[in-house]
């Protein structure tokens, strides 16, 4: 259990842990459960993309984004909890994707960061409850944002 | 205490339990709390209506929906827990609608699940904390999709 | 630690707390968590303005909806706990906010509900992490529905 290797064994690495810019914080503990807040696809403080899933992007942009959301949120994790060891089960995820009216292929998007999330944790840690939809616009037009609720060791 | 039996008083029966088609899970437990991933309205595979409510659906359609997405969220807590007697009480359900954009009534589609949990569980068990709001659009065109929290016996 | 007379020394006062209309309940606690519902800005049994913000609504209305929520939930967890001082942690909160599709500046409407909590209970405990985002329509045509977990005191 090195979850950092394997992220590195994965050609990835955390990113500086994103900072909110207003009165709410990174994550919250709440006894063994990690709340975390709405992570955005930033890559070096810049969005990696922007716009609506069906519309401006195609949904394997969306896949692209809900990766690098994952990432800026272990980023979170390892920040608040010093290393992403302490992580014991996945609990759930949200994928919320800026959609197209008539674009209803939010699984496929959010497959990106379910996929990621079992390739670094495995299937008993890593597998997850899931939700995915279509919002009609996202925080700085990014096309997704990802929530998740983490059970950590004791 | 025999809530199938109460299911089967009321006409109703468990389908099969849903499957994820991805790298998640139907049903994540940690600690008391059971996260359920969301559940779309599904009768044998296949929806049992499609598109937005408001526009191509009424809100009658989106309540059936909601109630079949509600036996659909029980079938994969029977499959988890092996009864739903293991069922303490409903804590927490999420009524996303997919909304024409002038399409306000989502609790009179989220009256379908709640009502529902109520006529099977009581009120004691059944009554939850509830969020109904408004997504542009839902995987596979769906016009419902239901998140629940539960928490089991220990 | 009296957040009621903080709430009075910021000039506020809590409303009624807000009665379900149907079979769901206003709060659920679960352990240590409270699930709130979703919260609407009613003052008085009336939503304070309607409609989405960037079409009919500029974001201050945004703003001062989302603080209207945060009485509405904080009037609920008084008439259930009996007191504000209850509150041991403000978890998570989500603002969904009723947006036009070109609207992307829902963070700016969730800090009319951050910085009220962090006003009332300081940082350490009013801090939470959080979700915003953008949603095609509200119940009743309200601009904002928000959303609490709060851990209480054992």
């Amino acid at each position: 259990m090195d979850y950092e290797k394997k992220l590195q064994s994965l050609g990835l690495s955390l990113p500086q842990a994103p900072k909110p810019v207003a009165s709410y914080l990174p994550l919250v503990r709440s006894g063994d459960l990690l709340f975390l807040s709405g992570m955005l696809p930033f890559v070096e403080g810049t969005l990696v993309s922007s716009g609506k899933i069906g519309e401006a992007l195609t949904f394997e942009q969306g896949v692209e984004a809900a990766r690098i959301a994952v990432l800026n949120g272990l980023a979170v994790i390892k920040a608040e909890m010093a290393s992403l060891d302490e992580i014991k089960k996945i609990v759930r995820i949200a994928v919320y994707v800026a959609s197209a009216s008539e674009f209803t292929q939010q699984p496929l998007v959010a497959n990106g960061a379910s996929d990621l999330l079992v390739e670094i944790f495995g299937d008993d840690v890593g597998r997850h409850a899931r939700l995915a939809l279509g919002a009609v616009s996202l925080p700085l037009d990014a096309p997704v944002e990802l929530e998740m609720i983490v059970a950590g060791r004791s």
